[in-house]
């Protein structure tokens, strides 16, 4: 069975020169990188390269750069570090309604602890309202955090404004830049990023492994306590191969970016036009243009979503009706909510998310199977039914 | 130059069968678990069948692993979560003065937050007094927090006697099995183990992979928040070829139980033999033979640790001071102060650990080697030329 792969921002495959430059340090170069004899040198002499090939690819210092084990971890640490660190300051956070959960429930966690926090709006687009941010900053508050890049629906943030005005206030700015990292030019200084959470396994790098920028100056309050990696700030073993994979799929990411988004951006169009223009009753969401280039999101009236992904999964189609993370709920994303979708429609949504080794023949097979499908499940609808009449 | 290492306490080379293993988990098999389509199904099958695998090896139902990034992480877990999840029924925390830092330092961030924090004291030879933990149980206890086998001195605790204890009195019992699983037959329901930390990279697998054991019916509050991973209790994108090797390290540890230790155990006693009849005013700590089978540890007189550690580097052989976690740090090791090291003794330590891939002609080229670094250290030492009179 043909097998379409449309899933990259649940995850991405190991790139061959990722795991190609990962082998040697498992079985070779295996020292641990706190030890000062000769095995462990070389792995902390490779782990401080990586280190410092991520971090130039952010405009930041190699020393701003904290290994962690992937995204989610990041934003923990971040959040949950700067409010600790904080918390004689001030008790209030700002963030948005459609963070990924990694900032949702850590941000909950914290409520629980007595910290108090603002969920901004975000309009139809999938957009936060820079006027909004600034009414909502007070004395308290100590920490903005707001993603780069929406995980479902691909909405680009304005983080370069974001950051000024938490500059202005003097609050600290974290971003979730898990799906930004290689598929969007960052400037850590230019932007005014205080915080900055990254991950490998959705850049073609391996899965367990992450990375949370850390402005110099900022302190945070460590998450994982314990030994002294990580200048003291992460404890744990270094993971040694897949931090050098992840600056191998950096670095790839970077090296080949206009040609990456050029070719994610004229596949997402294809897929984008195709649906849009055989299907009735589809919405597309996100916003328009200032979205990630791999991303496209559709919602089917009078579909659900759940029998739709399990209709492409039979005819080898990988989607996904939201982020990977929530699956197995049955509520409709707290993203199609903050964007205004209604119940109904936000039940029948499906995200298709294209990568480098997508082609053109793979979009053509989504569309073609997508009508079929959506006409088929909209046969037994009641609702579609009465809609067009029974025709 | 010929290179021995003697250090895999602080860490293992990945066997190749474990390597092997998890190979087609990074560019073919490559699906997020939490992924609903074939791509997501696969990968999560293979997480379950892994958490089974390693599950089997401790008697623990696989429902009651959950995979982290690693030991430390599960210790942070472990105290953190088993603390909050309590704090109303009481505040008391019992654990030693020998714990790795991943349990100490976790213990002092909880005691900034209002919970006191009982450090038992431990004989010379490193063992817990059993009388001591029963006088230390008060009414607000929630948590005894032992490790199995000590990282430094190689010294294993009466853990079915503790898990005893702990269990009359209805506490939570954690062990750290950092260093202990593969290395120990493990029984958790045998030994009343409630919580219990293991990591890959001690026993060959890779590094970024560890796991912790929870009992069922033991709450504990979420360590990292985010998506819904692990059944909802460690969120983070499943690190899939890592969990792959884990599991496939534990089985070859178990598969290969007896050989594995019997062999450890004749090359330490070689080693131990060897240096203790050529070297003289150097001490052999830790248990005499409840210990780790591939643990030495000496504290030589007269001796600078660091500079036996790079003259040792120097001729190619890799040992360690103490914990590889704690390098670079110059005071003395807490365990060596501990077991009533002086400090001029604890100053002049080595932990030489053998494992899997260590030779006979490594035992006796380190031997050799020792011999002569010791000697010539010594030659520059003013007290060693005191008491042995310039001789």
């Amino acid at each position: 069975m043909k097998r379409v792969y449309l899933d990259y921002s649940a995850t991405t495959p190991t790139k061959k020169e990722v795991l190609d430059a990962m082998l040697p340090y498992f079985s070779e170069v295996f020292g641990n990188p706190s030890s000062i004899h000769g095995f462990g040198r070389e792995a902390k002499k490779v782990v401080n390269e990586s280190r410092a090939t991520i971090a130039g690819f952010m405009n930041a210092d190699e020393k701003e750069l904290y290994f962690t084990a992937g995204g989610t971890e990041s934003d923990n640490w971040a959040v949950k570090g700067a409010a600790k660190a904080l918390k004689n300051k001030g008790n209030h956070i700002i963030t948005s309604k459609i963070e990924h959960h990694g900032i949702l429930h850590t941000c909950e966690s914290l409520e629980k602890e007595g910290f108090e926090v603002t969920y901004l709006d975000v309009d139809g687009d999938g957009l936060i309202s820079l006027e909004a941010l600034e009414a909502a900053i007070k004395p308290e508050t100590v920490l903005i955090s707001i993603m780069f890049v929406n995980n479902e629906i691909g909405t680009l943030q304005p983080i370069k404004e974001i950051g000024a005005i938490a500059k202005a206030h003097g609050v600290l700015f974290h971003t979730d830049a898990v799906q930004a990292f290689g598929n969007f030019k960052i400037d850590v200084k230019d932007m005014n990023i205080d915080l900055m959470s990254i991950s490998s396994h959705k850049i073609y790098g391996p899965k367990g492994i992450g990375a949370l920028y850390i402005r110099k100056g900022v302190r945070l309050v460590n998450f994982v306590d314990g030994g002294a990696q990580e200048r003291k700030k992460r404890a744990g073993t270094e993971n040694v191969p897949s931090i050098v994979g992840f600056a191998k799929a950096a670095e790839i990411a970077y090296r080949d970016f206009d040609a990456h988004v050029e070719k994610l951006v004229a596949l997402r169009e294809r897929l984008r036009k195709g649906v849009m223009e055989t299907i009735d009753y589809c919405k597309y969401n996100g916003h328009p243009d200032q979205r990630h280039p791999g991303n496209a999101h559709f919602a089917f009236e009078f579909i659900e979503g759940e029998a739709l992904l399990l209709s492409l999964d039979l005819v080898g189609i990988a989607g996904s009706s939201g982020s990977a993370c929530t699956s197995g709920s049955l509520d409709p994303s707290h993203v199609l909510m903050a964007i205004g979708l209604k119940h109904e429609i936000a039940h029948g949504s499906l995200r298709l998310s294209v990568g480098d080794f997508t082609t053109e023949e793979d979009i053509d097979y989504t569309i073609k199977e997508l009508k079929t499908i959506v006409e088929r499940l909209r046969m037994m609808s009641p609702l579609y039914d009465k809609v067009t009449g029974g025709k």
